[in-house]
């Protein structure tokens, strides 16, 4: 028979998915011999059962509380709704992982009319008895009854006004008798008639029903979204005996940490309030006194209390978070917990932790969250500064760091912008390939449409650059935009914070990025228990030096095509496409050589030794031609054709769905002298910086979408023909390997063949997960919103890659290419060789690397670390 | 060691995948004790290495020819270059599969300067030795050295009318002597002053590599793809002591069938030329006698031939097809082989095997290619009026069936056109669904755009309609179109034939589709033995009435969305579109639902108690939506909103790759109140059906485009909901299921999770084809052409199901889905469940159904029970 409800006294600090993070501690601290009040977990599984009955508690539950209820009433000695010695408990939430105020709370349970008497008598406080009324008949029919609470605040204001105070303390027990009538005929008014519950029992079960539902509410849903929190985790609930912070002047309550959560200094930090209870700590309506405080006023509590805070860090060897509360002059522990912290402040107590002789280096690895080194390697905007700021649209955290600057609306208005001496954000409706100077002039892009791997965001990523997409509520017009019912144009102030996807009103002060000593002293760490490599996403010498810089060990996808849209090319690129015979091609192809191979030259130049993975030309063709009737003029003209021809060999290159159109492999297939140009390309410029810097250079050749081994066959030829020929005439050596993107779903289920003629694999898991779901990044937007709200699914498969499905063909992959050749060198660079979830289940997988825009180097640097630390070498 | 050669006496029929068909059945014939010229066979395996060594024969190979020449010689006292008795050899290639005329032979080999005296000698007839000495220059020169042939035609011509003579027999000797030098002359100018090889061995070797590289040559490929015979076969190459019917009078080659192929009745059918080589017989230069000529000529040889017939038909049980040579009245047998036939005869032989004993009636069935049903249920064109149309392009063979008709260019001129009297033939760019009432009144439909899944050929193909899609070279102008240089308008006459995809000139007698009682008895033992069951897809009363007439079994797939394309109810499926909430969305929807319900009670009406599968709206709501600006106007105006707010509406639901985006399931997910709508309808009609035949009714609701189980479970409730509330209401019982289609990759791998909550799965394989291999058949158009002709691919992936890859996932997802539930009822309803080779797959998948356009269940019927007779029940 299943355990549906745990003492505190029956768990421990391990049983987090069963109690929940709070309860396990509650436990762990009772284990350990802290002061905590005693009580109750109702389990996760408690929970799971609820919502398996069509959301009614079971009888089982029901029983196990109430025995519960009994034993708690024994330890304590009092009893629900006695007269002399009331029982009081609060019933608070607490989910495997912490989820700070998803859920909710509710205090001074088991109060009513009777109870409220004796609780007067037994503190001897009438005031605090019925305080603690009137705020338990507000919390109660706020989050168990669904009674809005705005009334209640009405009906204090009201009584303020007509006391003529300022401060709920002001009120005399008569006045808050007073209240405790007015709250409960608001209630009955709204209840059509019903009484507030008396039963303290029937008061239990209401709550805890109540913070199970409380799992599934709206900012619960989101908030495990964003944090890739599974639905079927649930929630326990603790059941825990009330100790009253606001029983006069001998009781306090409080809140610290043990360490610094800004700097990660080691000094503990605190707050506390005398005669309140916590939630009046963190409301702000008073400001709290620093925990130095107590220090002079109660030496003795103080000291204990850093005693806690010792024990507490040396059990967790970690920073905690706690929450206390005094009651007549006795110290209580009600909550432990790891602390929040900023990045910085994780890097230098992790590296503390670790000198301090309490974590090992791979304990101190392991405490560090990778997504959160974006915040040390961007800008971010000032705190104070932010807090004031106005928030007007939300859309997705494309590309982390926080920017401010004038609105412009195309590259043109940037250049000239930034020509002035303006920091500019770059709003666009999408992005595309010809933006791609303002982007780089800019400090920050906005855009209405798109996903994470959208264009824009993609390439901003690239760039380290601040980037929020898909803004959907923006509405474009003649002058600017309307967001959020304002209008916004040329030159006005706006802000982005990449990190979070929201758009700010106006200017907000940022602050730089700041790697510290701790960050590197941490990062050198990782790669000594690294296996997995860390290369870069990079099409730009550039681009390639700044990831050397955060530590990446090649490159692990040189997109060629980026290089074909910029000014100095895309007419060699328009001419090969408009060519009528492979004569004409080759004749387009051959201006584009030298260029291509400069590109090469300035790549290898910075990566030296480093391996080199250079995609073949994988966009269908249509991209690189206009779609605007003036354009298509202009462009016929410098083509020197018919403007009616232009427009044939678009209609022509027309595709009902480029994604899965004349593109990749399949280009090279119709036309390998584009493949052969390539291979020129790629070989000579290696073979000139071999002999310039008198070093080997490596390049990877990758030809992308493959679907079936012949394809690779078919072009292969074209490319080891090619270079072999160049190799031998130059009289030099070069090692280079043609391999191929895993892209397609039939690649996967027929790698065992491709492998034959594949050198390595390298999955490109966007166009994977694309095929594999059956629904494109660019499109997907107009229904993924419908499939969080509705919890038909809880991420984004585009940010996080989809293990059951999209991985298992990666994992079916790699199997089959390795029983062919079983030192078969896999990789993978799609957008999800930054993720760190993704990348340690990449590790399992067995891949040799992981590649991903620069800025994103370090972040796998550390998932790689942990995945070797938690899965072994 | 590999064996690469093997003697006639060496080998039997059943070898065919080492020698090849003609070697196998020649080794036969040598093994039953027929007269056959000795030889030996160079084995497929021997093809595959030269391919394997780059073109090249290696040692070992080379060896063993010299070894069998030497054999050879041996057995017939013969030898090679010898001057008193040389040994002549014909080389003729031969593969698993008979790919008449695709590949080379190579008569009289071994001939030269000095052989020729001796064969001229030992004949007794000069003019018959340097006839064959110059046929054997002309064939080596053309076959084996690629100089081409057309030169020597011209000096044949010229010498013709120098002698003033029209016939090649009446060349003297010495006139033949001269050509010889002039063609040899003429060959040491075209191979840059090289002599023609003289070396018997040497000619033996490189007519051998010849015939291996005609394996790959562009016609075989071609050939390859139509018939799906894989290139990794190889052809084997027979080597055979030369026998002459060009010898004089006594001498005669011919051909013969042992029933008649046009008809199949029961009578040797055959023709035979005096003094001639066999290519003679079939050149069409002169007219060929009747076999009966020889049985007056030479009774004795003719009954030994009669014989023949008789003993290989009671040996292959089949009928046969033969070549056969008479030198100096001794018969010879040069080939035998299953003699091709029409549908119809291949049935009456079929029946008429049986019933003479020779055939069980499982062989019987597995003797008709079920493909060639399609000629006995659709028009075919009058052989001899075909014989003399001309060719104008060829498209793909969309639909089956042959159409004659005035050509239109639009439903409106069909329907004026068709009102006249007149028979019609539909030309479109593509079609769309407002088409289809005048695809409805034309005998025929060409487009210039589309693959084998088009609209138009699925379209076509469910009417029974003859279909030519994807004629690219069709250029539409003004006032009708251009094809093979020459302008059509409006009016004139043009014939399709949609069972090999060519388009001709003018108009052709076509012959009603007659279906004989062989068909109806051989389709009644194909029931017998079938187990897996087939259905056919229907969206209308009709068709599902014409598959009922062809033996389906129920409806594997109602197309709802076709329904709404109609005029009465498209404006009501564009108010649900453009309505801007739930609620104007739901009275639009109240307009569609009792149309809906009528379209279903019309199937059910049908169908009766067999069981109907009704997927629910499946495209992107743009495609119900106009583009053209006209009718954008036009239908704002029904719509009685705004232009503006229509193109805003028309833009919010663009799509980049429309085959990936807002679709099937997708759409329910976002609104699913269509979903109750379509239930709704669903229900009621089933309910009022039954009422009203007194009879149970099935309706099995399937959803499409489920990736993951939680978009199922979600739309799943509204369904069952809704359904069981209605059957509730009525007082009745309904057994209706809900299932889905799997059509995504990644619901094949996760296809356990699916089946908790599916009744039954239905493969899309149309859309899993393309998400598998990532590209769409929409587009796959403009590159598949270069796939085939550089050997990447061999047969098209729409219209025969890749095993490899699509099968691996299709069997994966039954494994997985009755891993969960063991009877789950699986099927297929993609265009593949017609095709004969993909249903032999899917029956060892372990398929329960099939579900086929209605003209293809008879086809389905005879491949489902091949398939069991094959592999077991």
């Amino acid at each position: 028979m299943s355990k549906f409800v745990y003492k505190f006294s029956e768990g421990d600090g391990k049983m987090r998915e069963l109690l929940g993070g709070k309860g396990a501690n509650l436990a762990e601290m009772t284990r350990i011999g802290l002061p905590v009040p005693t009580g109750f977990v109702v389990t996760t599984e408690a929970c799971n059962d609820y919502y398996a009955q069509n959301a009614t508690m079971s009888e089982a539950v029901v029983n196990e509380i109430a025995d519960h209820v009994a034993s708690l009433e024994e330890r304590t000695g009092k009893k629900f709704g006695d007269a002399n010695n009331p029982l009081l408990v609060s019933v608070r939430s607490g989910s495997r992982a912490s989820m700070p105020g998803m859920m909710d709370t509710v205090l001074n349970l088991g109060i009513n009319d009777e109870v409220v008497k004796s609780l007067a008598k037994a503190s001897g406080n009438e005031q605090f008895a019925y305080d603690s009324y009137r705020r338990f008949i507000q919390m109660f029919a706020d989050v168990v009854m669904e009674v809005p609470k705005a009334e209640f605040e009405v009906i204090i204001d009201e009584m303020k006004e007509e006391r003529g105070i300022t401060l709920d303390s002001e009120f005399s027990a008569e006045d808050l008798k007073l209240m405790v009538q007015k709250f409960k005929d608001y209630y009955r008014a709204q209840k059509s008639g019903q009484e507030f519950p008396d039963d303290p029992f029937e008061q239990l079960l209401e709550a805890i029903k109540a913070v199970f539902r409380s799992w599934n509410n709206d900012r619960a849903i989101y908030y495990r979204r964003m944090h890739n929190i599974p639905g079927s985790w649930g929630t326990a609930v603790n059941v825990q005996e009330m100790v009253y912070g606001n029983m006069g002047n001998d009781c306090a309550s409080g809140v610290a940490f043990t360490r610094n959560p800004a700097t990660g200094e080691k000094q503990v930090f605190g707050e506390f309030l005398y005669n309140v209870q916590g939630e009046d700590v963190v409301a702000g309506t008073r400001t709290p006194l620093p925990i130095s405080e107590l220090e002079k006023d109660k030496p003795e509590l103080y000291k204990e209390f850093i005693e806690i805070c010792n024990i507490l860090e040396n059990h967790y060897k970690d920073m905690q978070d706690m929450e206390f509360t005094i009651e007549k002059d006795v110290l209580y522990m009600l909550q432990t917990r790891s602390g929040k912290r900023t990045a910085a402040a994780a890097l230098k107590i992790a590296v503390d932790l670790h000198e301090e002789g309490l974590l090992t280096k791979e304990e101190a690895i392991l405490q560090i969250d990778p997504k959160s080194l974006d915040a040390v390697l961007h800008p971010q905007f000032d705190t104070k500064d932010l807090a004031q700021a106005k928030v007007i649209g939300r859309g997705l955290a494309a590309s982390p760091g926080a920017a401010t600057g004038r609105v412009v609306f195309n590259a043109q208005q940037a250049k000239e912008w930034a020509d002035r001496g303006e920091k500019v954000i770059l709003a666009r409706l999408e992005t595309s390939p010809e933006d791609i100077e303002g982007m780089h002039i800019s400090a920050g892009i906005l855009t209405a449409r798109g996903g994470m791997t959208s264009h824009a965001a993609v390439v901003a990523r690239g760039m380290g650059k601040c980037c929020v997409s898909g803004v959907g509520e923006i509405r474009f017009n003649d002058n600017g935009f309307e967001l959020g019912d304002k209008q916004y144009n040329l030159g006005d102030y706006i802000s982005l914070d990449g990190t979070t996807g929201v758009v700010y009103e106006g200017s907000i002060k940022t602050v730089d990025a700041t790697i510290s000593g701790d960050f590197e002293v941490l990062m050198g760490w990782a790669d000594e228990v690294r296996t997995m490599k860390v290369r870069t996403n990079a099409d730009s010498p550039a681009d390639a030096k700044q990831a050397l810089e955060f530590g990446a060990e090649g490159i692990g996808l040189v997109r060629t095509e980026h290089m074909f849209f910029e000014a100095d090319r895309i007419q060699s690129m328009r001419e090969m496409i408009v060519a009528k015979d492979e004569t004409a091609r080759r004749k387009a192809l051959a201006k584009l050589l030298p260029i291509q191979q400069k590109d090469f030259e300035g790549i290898y130049e910075v990566m030296k030794e480093l391996p080199v993975t250079i995609r073949y030309l994988d966009p269908p063709l249509h991209e690189f031609l206009p779609t605007e009737e003036k354009d298509i003029i202009e462009i016929a003209k410098e083509l020197n054709m018919e403007v009616a021809d232009l427009k044939d060999v678009i209609a022509s290159l027309h595709e009902f769905n480029p994604m899965m159109g004349h593109r990749g492999v399949r280009l090279a297939v119709s036309y390998p002298e584009i493949a052969e140009m390539q291979t020129t390309a790629v070989i000579q410029a290696a073979l000139a910086v071999q002999e310039r810097l008198n070093i080997s250079i490596y390049p990877e050749i990758m030809i992308p979408l493959i679907g079936d081994v012949k394809e690779l066959t078919y072009v292969k030829e074209f490319v080891v023909k090619t270079a072999d020929k160049l190799i031998a005439e130059s009289g030099q050596t070069l090692e280079y390997t043609v391999g191929t993107m895993i892209e397609i779903p039939r690649a996967c289920l027929v790698a065992d063949e491709i492998a034959k003629e594949a050198d390595f694999f390298s999955f490109g898991t966007n166009d994977l997960t694309q095929m594999t779901f059956g629904f494109s990044r660019d499109d997907a937007g107009t229904f993924l919103g419908d499939y969080y709200a509705k919890g038909v699914y809880e991420s984004d498969p585009f940010a996080q890659m989809d293990q059951t499905g999209v991985g298992q063909l990666v994992n079916r992959a790699v199997e089959l290419g390795r029983s062919v050749k079983p030192d078969l060198k896999c990789g993978i660079c799609g957008e999800h060789g930054g993720d760190p979830v993704t990348i340690e289940f990449l590790y399992q997988t067995g891949l040799d690397y992981v590649s991903c825009s620069p800025f994103r180097v370090p972040i796998a640097r550390l998932a790689a670390a942990q995945a070797s630390i938690k899965y072994g070498k």
